[in-house]
């Protein structure tokens, strides 16, 4: 990968969660492209166009705010660990971006709710 | 990142998950360095050493095997997908390996559970 297309590839990230963390989901259509496809491998869900992306997203109950705290360069693409939040309660997705002529291709996502250590494991782990 | 480099990350990773899913935990402690550190931040945890990390992982309630899905190479390191599961239920691990000098220095790793859709968004995704 040159480095120009994995400057491409973190911009058209960032600019996505910009968008998404301003509510404003209809204008991060033109990011993706025609034949963009996403996959949620917790759920096991397909979603099959950037217009069904764009809907779920617009869709899902509560107004949550999205913070990148991380973004990678891979041969491909971008990988990004965002923060989600209501104010409430709170979760990180991370997103593998296939990036292709200039447009996200493809995202594999992953969620992961935040909470307390499901176990007593304070001999080998602290909390911050 | 030289080719070499990115190929060390990659099995260093990769050996790492292979000793963690045949439950030898002890036998990964050589590939992560004096002053390795790894955090988690969905449930803001920080272990501070080596010895910590492989004891918590090795102390960790029920039997899981371990199955990398993905890997990619990043300028420090390798981020890896692994599906995990006991039989009965399972998540994901995503974990970003910063890997220095041919060791393992650093993990930052987010957890997701497996289950259902949290609503009933089947109009925008079909589920697999």
């Amino acid at each position: 990968m040159t480095r120009s297309s994995g400057t491409v590839a973190r911009s058209l990230a960032a600019e996505l969660w910009r968008l998404f963390d301003a509510g404003r989901f209809r204008d991060a259509l033109p990011l993706l492209s025609e034949d963009f496809e996403a996959h949620w491998p917790n759920t096991r869900e397909r979603i099959r166009s950037r217009e069904d992306f764009i809907a779920l997203n617009e869709n899902y109950p509560g107004a949550w705010r999205c913070t990148v705290r991380r973004i990678e360069e891979y041969t491909e693409g971008v990988v990004t660990v965002t923060e989600i939040g209501d104010g409430k309660t709170g979760f990180f997705a991370v997103s593998f971006f296939t990036v292709r002529a200039g447009r996200i291709a493809a995202a594999e996502e992953y969620f992961g709710e935040n909470g307390p250590p499901p176990f007593d494991r304070s001999a080998w782990a602290e909390r911050y």
